[in-house]
Order: C-alpha cells, then structure tokens, then sequence
C-alpha cells in the first residue's frame, strides 16, 4: 500500500471550526478492518425527523453499498436515520457477499440506534475484490451507539480517510426569518488505496427544516456544479457517495429559499475543492472556466476536456503556459469549437485571441501566473453564451509514484 | 524543447527491408524549419494514375493542412500527385497565416513536380501557434524535384519525425493473378515537440491498381480497427494524417479483394503498434482485449476506457496485476456493464470470474505476466458477443519528465 507521509501542499492550515449540528452525533472507533492503530469506522445518529437525499457515481460497477443506499433516499424521516462508514475495504465487486455484509452491518446498526433498516445507511471506501469483514464493525457496534457525541464531527472525519492527507470539513451558516441554520460537511478525497480507485465520500448536516424532496432536487442541482465539476484523473470511482441529512432542529423551514441553496452551494463547493487539493501528487489548484459554447453543456464538455488532459496538467506540472495544448483538448472534446474564433487566457494574461497568439502577448507575464499555486486558465470558444468552471489539479511525479511505484 | 536521447525500449532491432513501389519517389532536405543538422521536408513523387485515399484528425481545430488534404480527396489520378510534409512546425492554430502558408507550398510543389495544385497533399508537424516559414521550403522544391529516388523511403521516414525515438516502416506483399502487389508504408509517431501535441502522420503506398473511391473505403474501414484503436494518452493532434497513395504500376486490380485488404491491415497494424512503441516514456507494450459486450461499438468502448485510464497505465507501469482498476474503468466507460458477469485475465491467468476474484487465483502467476514488455488484458462483459481490441503503453515518469519537466 502506498505510504503517505507527506500532507498535500495544497491542504488548509487546518480543520475548520464547525458548528454542532442539532440532531446529529457522531462515534468512532479502530476496527482493525485494515489500518493498524487508527480509528477506521464511523457512525452517525439521526434524530427523528431528518431527511437524507443523496447522489451517487454513475458507474456501471457500483458496490453493494451504494445500491443499497440509492434504493432507500425517501424514506419516512420520522423515525430518524444512521449512516456507518468503514475505510480500508470499500466491499466492491464482492460478488452477492457483498450485499450479504451490507444486509448484516444495516441490520446490527438498526438495532444498536434503534432505527429501521430501511433507513440505515453505509458506505464502504478501500481495497476492492475483497470480503468486507463485517463482524469487525457489527461487534463494536454497541460501543459506536453509547460514545455518540455531537461533538466529534473531526474525529468521523478522519475515520473515513483512506490514504488522504487531511481531515476535510467544510460549513456555512444563513439567517432566515431571525434565525441561524448551519450546516457543516466532511469528505474524505481523492488519495489511493492500492488496489482501489480513488474513491469520494461526503456526508453534510443541517438543522434546516426541508422534506425530502425539495432537498434532493437542490442536492441534486448543486452537486453538477459542485462534486461533478471536479476531476483528478478522469477515473469513476465505484463507491462515490454525497448523502445530506436535515434534521430540521433549527425549525426553520427553509424550503427551496435561495440563501440556504446558496449556503448548501458554498458547503459543497468548499468539500469538492478539498477533494482536489488532496489529488494524488497535486501540488497545483486549476481552475478552468469556458465561455462562450454552445451551450452550458457544451461548456463543461470543453472545460472537462482540458481539466483531464494529461499533456494540459503536465505542462501546470512544468510550469508552463502551454496554450497549444488547451486547443488541442478543446478541439478533441466533442463539443462544437471553432479555431478562428478561440481565446485563451493564462490568469489576466491574454494568450491567444481568436485563433492566434495575441500579438501583445508577453510570454514572461503567462509564465509568472504558472509559477503559483492556483492556476486560472479562462477560454471563450465565442460561438455562443454557454459557460462552466471546473477543478483539477497537475499531474506530476508524485501521481506515478503513488499510483505505479508502490505495489498493491 | 524536450531532448530524447533514449531510443524507446520498445523499439524494433532495425528499420524493415522495404520494396520498391513502382510509380513512387522521394527526397528529402534539411530546410532548417526549427531543427539544425538534419532533414526535415519530405517530397513524394506519385505518377499519372495514382489514386489518393485518407482519414484525417476528427479533432475541431484541424490544421489548414488537414483541412487543405480533406478537399482534395478524390480528385483526378490520370495527373500524378505530390505530397509534401515539413516537421519542426505544425502550422497550427495560425489563423488566415496558415491557409497562406499552404497555399504557397502548394503552388511551389504544383510548379516544381508540374501537378496541378489540386493533387499536391502537404501535412506539417512540430510548435503550433508560430507561422510556418514556407519560404525555406518554397526555394528548396527545385533540389527537392531534382533528388526524387525510388529507394529513399527510409530517409523519408526520418525526415517526418519530430521528438520519434526511431523510424517507422511497415511492409507487406501479396500474390494476386500470379503478380506481386506491395504495399510500404512509414508514419511519425506520437513523440512531443513542445508546445504541440502528439500528432501522428502515416503515408502508405502501393502499386495495386484501385479506383478512389474503393481504396478510400477500404482506408476508413481497416482505420476503425488499427489506427483508431491505439492510444497514448487519450490527447487527440490537431493534425493526425494517413494517405494512401496507389500507383497502380504492378498491373493488378485489386478491387475490394480480401488478401489485398489484409495486406493493407496488416501495413496500418504495424505502423499503429509502432507509434505505440514510441509513446512518451512506454515501458510495455499493451494490447487491451474485451469480448462479451453487447455490441462491437460497446466493446470498444470499454477498451479505450481502460487503455485511456490513468489509474490503469500507471499499475501496469508498476507491474501490478491490479484488476480493481481494470473493474473501474469498465463501469466508467458509459457502455454497459454488469458488475456480477465480469470475467478478467491478464495473460492467460483468469483473475476475475463472474464479478469476483477467482477462487484458484495465484496472484504470483498474474504478477509474472505483468513483468514481460508485451501485457495483454482481456475483460469478457458476459452480455452479448461484441468485441474489439486495443493497444496502449504504460504511463510512467519518463511521460512526465518529457511532457512536464522540460519547458517549450
């Protein structure tokens, strides 16, 4: 397995100061299921009431633990709800004991929370093909229900890392109607563990008071411009999860207003960049914003194109304002371009401008933008009013060593 | 520019014995484009009667060259024709420059070879974004005319190549109606010239006798299955070329002929494997096998997704045996899939079984496999009866070092 011993250079100094979350309490504990010496199981209480929507990767090979979770969004929220998170073994391609482990995980959670099995969620994130050892997590279970603590959202934080560099929390707070809904999120990213893919869960908690429905179909919206707009190496994982759970504590009914959209919008946002900044290797924040497609659509194509080009996150690697290669991935995107009408600009220094170098273009100046630690590449494709931002990060020495130098 | 002083490991012992094509001649000249001390134009010589096909980079910033060929496809072969190819610099991406600069080589080439200016094909290779100096290939077609030899297809191949580690040939014959018919063909691989993408160029002749229009379906169809079933990087060039040129010298129709269409696949299969060979920083050599999908399109879906996969290049790198990226890739393609039919063997050892790790796997058997320079992986979908097969390299630091640590 890949050692990591060095944290991303683009981690925050530190875990934010979160905000406790009326209705959710957290527990953890160091199942052995693969890590030695480190909590690597985390369980989170739900009080009656709460809603949980959800999204899910899209890959064809799922694990069991996400089908099991997308069949049970939309459940009664009266009875409360638990989510239990396992890192070291992510139960995919486990074949039908792979439903087995989740049957019986949902099962010994159910009883030690006193909730109904359909409203038990799980998820797994590590080494794939190979049985989950599910008596670890269902014998400890009685000990995760009486150390619940609503305190102790950094410690669940750190129980669902695999290889990650840091503890991810994100959170935002909206005053409506005279009163404070807060809602505060963790993730656990983009870092390998041999032999899975790079795997993304996170959990996000709000007292708002919102019925299932309109919380899924923000969920939703937001997590397309959010968790769907980053990319590391372009690779699905089989285990993806975003779950949010309002347990509606602050008794603000929130609805579909728009300054808890926008606050549940800044929440993911922050966790997708998170995500990002723990890319294998990374050592450089890209953002990557088109204007001018087709469309929105035809916009993120373009601007996905870029963000997952190798010869394109080499050149950040090295520094370089490589414009050529940003033609390249866009005209390979699929999504309607025309040459002669392409502009490119590195940070504020424009390279190219409609289809040719600008003849005031200075490489130094392009250059200097390369040299920092957060890289803005802006191209209108000027066809139309179609627009989208995504992140990445480069690629570097560090993703092969993680990825081809270490043995599974 | 990056320097590239290593030949690749996967390179053949020595450039192939090659026949001479009747009808065809080429020269070469050292017109000092951007390289010093070596050859880089390239004039081929096509007789009265030589028929022209090709397929051209699907990519929506093709180059004016590109486009300049694209038009000419087609036209009359009783007036020869000439194709003529600088490397050094691509003419990419240099806006109405461009359309002037292929204007006036082809003018040149038409005068000096005494073909119309519609039968004159030219493809240029190197930076893009910096006019092409068409002039230091203009004053050089009198000597280039002057030079043509029939036996100079090896200096051809030389001349082509940008950061190639070695040159590219590929030959065939075949006996049809008691006469010979050859086929030779070279191509410029996927080698960087910073700040321009891989672009590939692939020039094959022949002495069969074929009209336009069925040589060119011939073309695009052994296309499908050789040179757009390889990848290096999954980086599409703005300028990616292949022309057939058919002389018609031995005498022979072939017309749609079955042994002339294998010797034809067999010619584009060598050169795409041989541009594989040249990849950026390759190691080994991979040939990505999958059966068993629901149809022939799907099948190669699911290829390109695992020959394209990072995570999976840079395990075969690592000489892993890891088929949990292998399941990712699959279940990311878009193509179907179901997670419980999978079956995996890289070699002949069968991994995966039906969605699980298969009971009498040895890993040590898998991991000898994946120490030799030729992998093969074959994935059975167990959906239908569609297949295709695919060939990649392994994503290692020399990629990196070639793409990222030197600058343009």
């Amino acid at each position: 397995m890949a050692k990591i011993t060095v944290v991303s250079p683009l981690a925050p100094k530190r875990f934010p100061e979160m905000p406790v979350i009326d209705g959710v309490s957290f527990s953890t504990v160091a199942a052995g299921i693969k890590y030695e010496g480190r909590a690597d199981v985390m369980l989170a209480r739900l009080a009656p009431g709460t809603t949980v929507a959800g999204v899910f990767t899209k890959s064809a090979t799922r694990s069991a633990p996400v089908l099991d979770c997308q069949e049970k969004l939309g459940g009664p929220a009266k009875d409360g709800a638990a989510i239990l998170v396992n890192s070291g073994n992510s139960n995919a391609f486990t074949g039908r004991n792979g439903r087995d482990a989740v049957a019986r995980i949902v099962g010994a959670v159910a009883r030690a929370c006193d909730v109904p099995e359909t409203r038990v969620f799980t998820s797994s994130t590590g080494v794939i093909g190979e049985p989950l050892p599910f008596e670890r997590i269902t014998e400890r279970l009685d000990t995760l229900a009486a150390t619940l603590d609503p305190n102790a959202i950094e410690a669940a934080a750190a129980a669902i890392m695999t290889t990650d560099t840091f503890t991810k929390g994100a959170t935002a707070s909206v005053e409506i109607d005279g009163k404070t809904v807060s809602i505060a999120g963790i993730a656990k990213g983009s870092g390998m563990i041999a032999p899975d893919m790079a795997t993304m869960l996170v959990y996000i908690f709000t007292d708002a008071r919102i019925d299932q429905g309109t919380l899924q179909s923000l969920v939703a919206t937001h997590n397309e411009k959010t968790f769907n707009c980053i990319t590391v190496d372009s690779d699905t994982s089989t285990s993806d999860t975003v779950l949010v759970c309002a347990t509606g504590a602050s008794g603000v009914d929130v609805g579909d207003s728009a300054p808890f959209g926008d606050a549940l919008h800044k929440v993911m946002k922050d966790l997708a960049h998170l995500v990002v900044k723990d890319g294998e290797g990374a050592t450089k924040f890209v953002e990557i914003t088109v204007t001018g497609a087709a469309s929105d659509k035809d916009a993120k194509t373009h601007a996905l194109s870029v963000a997952n080009s190798p010869l394109v996150k080499t050149a950040i690697a090295g520094e370089d304002p490589n414009w050529g290669r940003i033609v390249m991935a866009i005209g390979k995107s699929g999504a309607p371009a025309d040459r002669d009408a392409l502009s490119i600009r590195f940070g504020d220094v424009e390279v190219a401008r409609k289809g040719w170098v600008n003849p005031d273009y200075v490489e130094a100046e392009a250059a200097a933008h390369m040299k920092g630690q957060n890289i803005c590449i802006h191209v209108d494709i000027g066809l139309g009013s179609g627009k989208a931002t995504v992140w990445t990060c480069d690629l570097t020495h560090g993703y092969i060593e993680i990825n081809a130098d270490y043995r599974s």
